[in-house]
């Protein structure tokens, strides 16, 4: 059979649009395939969140559905797409199916038995799980659908949707999902994927979205997978391709091709960064560089995912910033070839100094208060020149910091979208020499130098962190492993950093609740899927 | 039988502590009583979120019933509270339960068959549904438990936990809670109780949580419904209390408890902001005081929550700052008895025009990126206070506001806690009235001027905004009650200003990501419970 999978990249909520999408690739197909399929809830955009309780929009949808219908008249050609469908009668009851339309009718429709309900995920919310299973028939080919986390009952596993299907006569089992990046996922995919095929005997088509929503980022990276568990047709990674996969001639190839981590992050972000700016309206962004590693990375990330045209640097310098982090901000905006404005924040910051010195302590040593101020009037500067300009402000905070509080609310906290938020200070450094493996754009001495905020004489991160394999070793342990301090303890760090550490990430709950959404690429980030209480008290 | 109902206020995640107010009330109470009663999930604190996710942190509940075991030890005194409850033999799965505990062991537990699953509930997240009820005895009554969603499963359908349990025998039906407070929710609870109680003729007691947990003020109220579904006893809103009811002598009283709603909302916002600052180690705090109304209403919500001794005004004028503001501000910090200091913004003002001169057009009438500059000088001198003072920012912003965005992001939307973000403007007003009515403590002037940001010469909310009664009318529709922009036009709405409205909603789910959490006070708030994509195209 031949089979058009189209991996491509919706917008959330945008039915029309993403109507448009669907009927663009079904016009340019449909003559030589026999299906085109695309990913889950694709109609509506994934995730739509709470737009599947609005009963207007969920009326949209069946209009589209009704479109999609008459699209497919007299064509030999079936469609299967997601989508929100109603229960039989109770029109609050939605499944998160996949539907099946064939000239000019919906011939069958597969709701997801398995609703995710971890990290991000919140399908309970909108859905109920489908009960059964039921194959249909194509072109004389017996079909069965599944939908996204119905993959990850694993095939061993007794009420494991694609098993059933395949009792049922299943001669192909096609996936539609919308399953977002993190680091490990595609390789868990692949398992599984070759697990369903092997142990089924069956060929298994994996149809995946791809593109930037909010904090998600989905990778693409479909697949067909032959009846032996081989990989037949891999698709590209965080791009569009919609291609046809023929069930008959398509040869298997077994080849690794999973993508080293490091390039799947870089990936990731400038997907993320790109259709952040692009779904929100913008094509230009901004960001404070300040000569550190950070920066150095977002920038050279944005000017991959905007064009260097479009990604405008400023370097903000104040009395404690050296001229070392001058010349390397300079070096690296003529690397990457983005304008670099420079705003001295010093006047501005004297002029706090002294409007506050009735309230404040007069300074000695700079304490709190004073950092805080600069990293603010920084980020006043970079969100004035977003007013003015319509540029998106890229925040170049990273985990390590966030999870610490080391880093300023409303200071270098500002911007529309958190790009290294996911990524710790160790991953920066990973993303820099990633960025540096063809040519050197991030003079090396940026990664080299001590890392500091400069915001008081002679300041490094390290005079108030542990360094930062240490850091990043236990927040890895606290955060995305959910470890006790005691067991991290156990495994080998000095007990009063690791109380210090984890308490630093309690007490700054408060800040992360405030910072702009953040790209996820681990299984744990910041963010949608880790929702702790504030005014809590725990540990 | 003698039950004591434990009213009581946990901290999120703070077993210990939680504990020790177990552990108090039952020291107190258990010789007059023989039967303890705590809310849902007491031993955590209501919501403890991904704290449940946490395998050590569910060690020290398991550790913690072991020591309620030990406390009731020869004692004639029965105990239940509210515990997540791992299934036998399935670690990671979760119910949540009201334990009963007696005479030092777990005589039974009785999990949630209900589980909510909208707004700002995720307990399919960290639960399983309970399967089955069952009654127990205890000094000769056999009691049936339910925990607070299985209220709402109605008297008249056949699954209701509260009939099956009646129909096994229970002669009182008690319900464990963490119910929080929002406009109309004790009529529904009350009519639901009143229901249960009615149609299976049994006393009915409902133990609620009180106290505020980040976004959510829970309102107490438990109630004793007598079998004729009667109110027997009614405790308070908004403060702990732990009596006896004694379901054999209890004479009811056929009265009328239901709070008025602006009396309620009072006092939910007042609890609110005691419980926050409380919990999260706060004794102080400050906001900006403009002599406007949002500001007025939130200093004198301060003042009660926390004194006023406690509370610190800032006026913080500019060249677009008018006489009258001056005055009304001092004049409301007079009446409310809180200290005033003033900080002027306009030298600030004129650097910051001064060192952006080179990248942002010349003042031609005041754009937005020099409106937002005052804002944010304004949210940044707040900040530093805070962090030189350790004080609590509160932030003033109103649900009006916040919708349409007419606001600005880390300037008056910075602070720790938003005091209005589920007030609309409107709501507002209501407070500002209810606050003087007993005697006017914010100046009439305040209340009756028309609202200006005075950002600008001459500005008025108007000048941007629709009036605010057909603002609010437009957004309670859209975002409260999910109506689409046709139908709010149909209900009588010019299509101009409803397309205006609805647009800015959505165009200011970014700014809304990045706000200080907000109390709830209606069934619809931003927040936790609202959940839209932002890089998003729909309407």
């Amino acid at each position: 059979m031949k089979i058009v999978a189209a991996q491509l990249n919706p917008v959330a909520g945008d039915i029309k649009g993403n109507l448009n999408k669907i009927k663009g690739a079904y016009k340019k197909h449909s003559s030589d395939a026999e299906l085109i399929v695309f990913p889950e809830l694709f109609i509506t955009g994934y995730p739509p969140k709470d737009l599947l309780k609005r009963p207007y929009f969920l009326r949209c949808v069946d209009e589209g559905i009704e479109e999609l219908k008459e699209i497919t008249q007299d064509c030999r050609c079936g469609l299967i797409l997601g989508a929100p469908v109603s229960v039989e009668g109770e029109k609050k009851k939605l499944l998160n199916s996949a539907v099946f339309i064939y000239n000019g009718r919906k011939i069958a429709s597969q709701p997801k038995s398995f609703l995710s309900e971890n990290d991000f995920f919140d399908e309970r919310r909108y859905f109920i799980p489908g009960k059964n299973v039921r194959v249909f028939e194509h072109m004389g080919k017996k079909i069965g659908l599944t939908v996204s986390g119905d993959l990850w009952m694993g095939a061993d596993r007794k009420n494991c949707p694609a098993g059933k299907l395949v009792s049922a006569g299943a001669e192909i089992v096609i996936n539609i999902s919308a399953s977002p990046f993190c680091i490990g996922e595609e390789e868990k995919r692949l398992r599984f994927l070759k697990n369903h095929a092997l142990k089924n005997r069956v060929p298994f088509l994996f149809v995946n979205q791809v593109g930037g929503n909010d904090e998600l980022v989905f990778d693409g990276k479909s697949l067909y997978i032959d009846e032996n568990g081989r990989i037949s047709k891999a698709f590209r990674g965080f791009n569009e391709q919609v291609e046809l996969v023929d069930t008959e001639s398509e040869a298997a190839q077994e080849r690794e091709i999973t993508e080293d981590s490091i390039s799947s992050v870089y990936n990731a972000l400038v997907l993320g960064v790109r259709d952040y700016a692009c779904k929100c309206g913008f094509s230009k962004a901004v960001l404070g560089i300040s000569g550190g590693v950070d920066s150095s990375v977002v920038s050279a990330i944005a000017v991959a995912a905007l064009g260097r045209e479009n990604v405008k640097g400023v370097f903000m310098p104040s009395r404690y910033t050296s001229c070392d982090s001058r010349e390397l901000a300079e070096k690296l905006a003529a690397n990457i070839g983005i304008n670099l404005i420079t705003i001295s924040i010093d006047a501005l910051y004297e002029k706090f100094s002294e409007e506050l010195s009735g309230f404040i302590k007069p300074e000695s040593g700079v304490n709190t208060a004073f950092e805080n101020i600069q990293a603010r009037i920084r980020g006043n500067i970079l969100m004035a020149l977003s007013n003015e300009n319509g540029w998106l402000v890229l925040c170049a905070g990273n985990k390590s910091e966030l999870a610490v509080g080391y880093t300023t609310l409303y200071g270098d906290l500002s911007g529309g979208l958190g790009v290294l938020s996911d990524a710790s200070k160790t991953m920066v450094y990973r993303l820099a020499e990633y960025i540096n493996s063809g040519s050197v754009t991030i003079p090396r001495e940026i990664i080299s130098r001590a890392p500091s905020a400069e915001l008081r004489p002679w300041q490094k991160d390290t005079d108030t962190l542990p360094s930062y394999d240490i850091l990043d070793g236990i927040l890895q342990k606290y955060v995305e492993l959910s470890m006790s301090p005691e067991e991290i303890i156990e495994s080998g760090y000095k007990e009063k950093i690791v109380y210090e550490v984890t308490r630093a990430v309690v007490k700054n709950e408060y800040k992360r609740r405030q910072v702009p959404p953040g790209l996820k690429i681990t299984e744990k980030a910041f963010g949608d899927g880790r929702r702790m209480p504030i005014a809590g008290r725990y540990l």
